[in-house]
């Protein structure tokens, strides 16, 4: 156990790190006056060049070596904490520290220019800066698949969610990309023949969005002892271990932004409180990937709160917030208008059924972009095809193209295609709840979320890394993750079937 | 160079580690969720710890010892900063890390049970914990004044005002003794004789005090592109490097604790604002110290902005404010109010004139106690009895008595005195201001701050830690630190002397 330990102290200082870092970079986001943006970046620094000595240092192999020697020794939650720490070190030491510097450097530079390239609907300002990221992006995989044995699109995936790989994602979005555009001709001729959703009349005060926000976190089963709601220009689910920081931003025109989204970012937040206490700064204890964490705010906003039941709920609260009454306010307007489906151009303001859309698209593109078989040069004909092809649009400019995400400047490659992977973990885990718990649906229409909550806090929150993501979905669900419970909830909800 | 680059190198990580400290901890202060409390304690303790074992490192004095042999290289500030990053590296590398965590634990268990013992007004609640912390603090002390050749007491002062030393606070500390019973009893009989400061009736809405705290703020020079008003229980001024945090706590039937506490907080932010940018993340590159941080608050709170100049310009903006008007808001009652002179248990609550006689006596008390003269068993007993000989007051319980402040109980020894040392260089240093650029006081009429702020940018922030602080005042005032002006003005405010 001596060499296990010593690990875990090792471990403990880079989570305390880590979420020293969480709340300076939740700071960045919400309050630090402008002037202050060099030097928190020197501090963000600083502290991500600390961790990756800790991480790096030879000792810290050697011990990995010599704690799976002992590994017999081992519980259960220490040897999966294990399995983690060579992950997390795998991950560190297989890329050189000056390529690190230089991939890092790089994609602050590209995610620089990208807001001043996306204003202006300007691709050619940022290809040299995107191909830079991109050839030190390719670098970094190629270094960490050598460490890994896997090829580099694949290892890349790997630091986004674990043991996530190309064979596991293609014959899922397979299907996707067969059966959608179908789903969403259908689902676009039924919305025709119905009403259309009316809008609901403002102002929304912020100060009543945000109590009302703060009602609903607090319905959904955020401990608001251990976290915050605030502010950002971009709503995001940080903070730390204890300390969870959610925020969202308010459209006094329309509350439906921030409510939504507070719900959706409450669903992240739930995973990270439920987390077990006792493996808090160990690798073992943290939230097993992007595919579940999105999965957790997929099914708190989109599972459960844009169904019927939990419209029945929200539309009187809304009407007692804001004032409103007549027709409106009902909940069957109100679900129409949470369910509305509309091809877009813009990802992040899709609706659920055009939404893996964008993300089959954006998969396609960078495993080719990773590969080397498609230069940055031919990226915006090659999104505007693809768009074509899977919505039926054609772009305009490449503002609402292939420039309207920071992902790819700021060197996040394989990261996409988690949001879709987890829209299906959600339709699937929503689903093994109520298979459960069969009063969940109804407990929703009274705002209720307490059985829900207890499940996904037993079969998911508290069991962190202990396990690789297709296990714990088949320990929760019975089988690993698929695309058949999301097919079947999209022609649910938006066909009727039954 | 080498050596000393290498240091600069090593200064600036400790610097940016100090920095996301001071962010961290004012997070602590003003927004953080109680149920993180556990794991914030555990993100300061880590990166103290890395701080530490930074600074404490073997090479970092083989480093300094190289450094100063080649100083005859480096320039004027290079060698100052070489010069304080001696000071820090043998403050640091004094103390065992064994007495450094034992002290450090025993403070924050003392300054817990302070809290309640204080709340009960329970000295025997507390006294073993303090004990312990005093016995701890002791052989800190001890073990820095071996590495400096100073005695304890003089070893520990240097750690909140460097260079200050008992022989010099003496002398000076004298003077204020036989001098300010007199005083104090002369301006009560004067004030007994003219009519009573009438109240400002209320309320003050706190959105309304707050914008006029940051207009105040921004008139007095604070930059608002690199800092923040927030609210706390205890008024501070923290944060990072470009990112100066300030606090205050609002009342709606009195404004003026606010007000005040803004403005004082602001002086000491204006310190931190003004320090030179060439030398941020630098030991040289940090205020001076203690006693000319104090300096500038009370500057600007005491010598600025409760003259009867300021009044004339803070009365109409109070009365349009908080829409009051008649013989409570006029310039003459405003001054009367903020210069009323009352002997009071509360050192927090002390007039300027009163002030110091709650500092001469914890300056004796915590010097018997370092000294080992002093037991803590007798410590309620001795501060009572110094508080009747020099206030004439008899303390009804140890709540306002011994218990009041956090310092002992927190573990810091030497820091009172820089209370009323501060109060004696901001009136040596407002003087000479005034000296140079005699229309300071009737800028002050109109809220115009420019000349006083460009004087003190140029004599006192921008030097920031390049000289010692008795040479500063030298350069700036003609004189090392001396209790002349500050009496000068005492008698001048009070007594309307000439």
């Amino acid at each position: 156990m001596q060499a296990y330990q010593t690990l875990a102290g090792r471990f403990a200082r880079l989570g305390a790190l880590g979420d020293a870092a969480g709340i300076l970079s939740w700071d960045r986001e919400t309050l630090m006056p402008d002037g202050a943006a060099d030097m928190r970046a020197e501090q963000l620094a600083q502290l991500a060049v600390i961790g990756h000595e800790i991480l790096t240092a030879p000792e810290t192999g050697d011990l990995i070596g010599r704690a799976l020697d002992e590994a017999a020794t081992l519980g259960e939650w220490e040897r999966a904490n294990l399995r983690e720490m060579r992950r997390t070190y795998l991950h560190a030491a297989a890329v050189p520290a000056d390529l690190v510097a230089a991939s890092s450097r790089a994609a602050s530079q590209s995610g620089m220019i990208w807001r001043e390239a996306r204003a202006r609907s300007d691709f050619a300002m940022l290809a040299p800066a995107l191909a830079e990221t991109l050839r030190l992006g390719r670098e970094v995989g190629a270094a960490k698949g050598a460490a890994f044995g896997l090829d580099p699109y694949d290892a890349l995936l790997d630091g986004y969610d674990p043991g996530m790989r190309r064979a596991a994602i293609d014959p899922l979005f397979e299907t996707l990309r067969a059966e959608l555009p179908g789903l969403v001709a259908a689902v676009r001729e039924r919305q025709a023949a119905e009403p259309a959703p009316l809008p609901l009349p403002g102002p929304f005060p912020v100060a009543a969005q945000k109590a009302l926000g703060e009602r609903l976190m607090r319905a959904v089963g955020f401990d608001v002892t251990r976290g915050r709601l605030d502010v950002s220009l971009h709503p995001f689910c940080g903070g730390a271990t204890d300390d969870v920081r959610i925020t969202t931003r308010y459209d006094e025109a329309d509350a439906s932004g921030a409510l939504m989204g507070v719900l959706h970012e409450t669903g992240h937040a739930l995973y990270e409180q439920g987390l077990p206490p006792a493996w808090r700064h160990q690798p073992v204890g943290a939230a097993r990937g992007m595919t579940l964490h999105e999965s957790q705010s997929l099914l708190v906003e989109m599972q459960a709160c844009r169904s019927a039941e939990f419209c029945a709920y929200l539309a009187p609260a809304l009407g007692e917030t804001f004032g409103g009454a007549g027709p409106a306010w009902t909940p069957e307007n109100l679900h129409r208008r949470y369910t509305r489906v509309e091809p877009g151009f813009i990802r992040v303001d899709a609706d659920e059924v055009t939404y893996p859309a964008h993300i089959l698209l954006r998969y396609t593109l960078e495993r080719a972009m990773v590969a080397g078989d498609l230069a940055v040069a031919d990226l915006p004909g090659a999104f505007n095809d693809g768009l074509r092809d899977l919505l039926g649009l054609t772009v305009p400019d490449d503002r609402r193209g292939c420039l309207q995400d920071i992902h790819w400047p700021g060197g996040s490659f394989g990261y996409f295609p988690t949001y879709t992977l987890g829209a299906m973990a959600a339709a699937q885990l929503f689903r093994a709840a109520c298979a459960a718990v069969p009063s969940i649906p109804n407990d929703l229409a009274s705002g209720d979320f307490a059985a829900l909550r207890g499940w996904l806090r037993t079969n998911v929150h508290a069991r962190a890394s202990l396990l690789e993501t297709d296990e714990l979905l088949r320990e929760a669900t019975g089988k690993p993750l698929g695309a058949d419970n999301f097919l079947r909830h999209l022609r649910a909800r938006y066909l009727g079937a039954s």
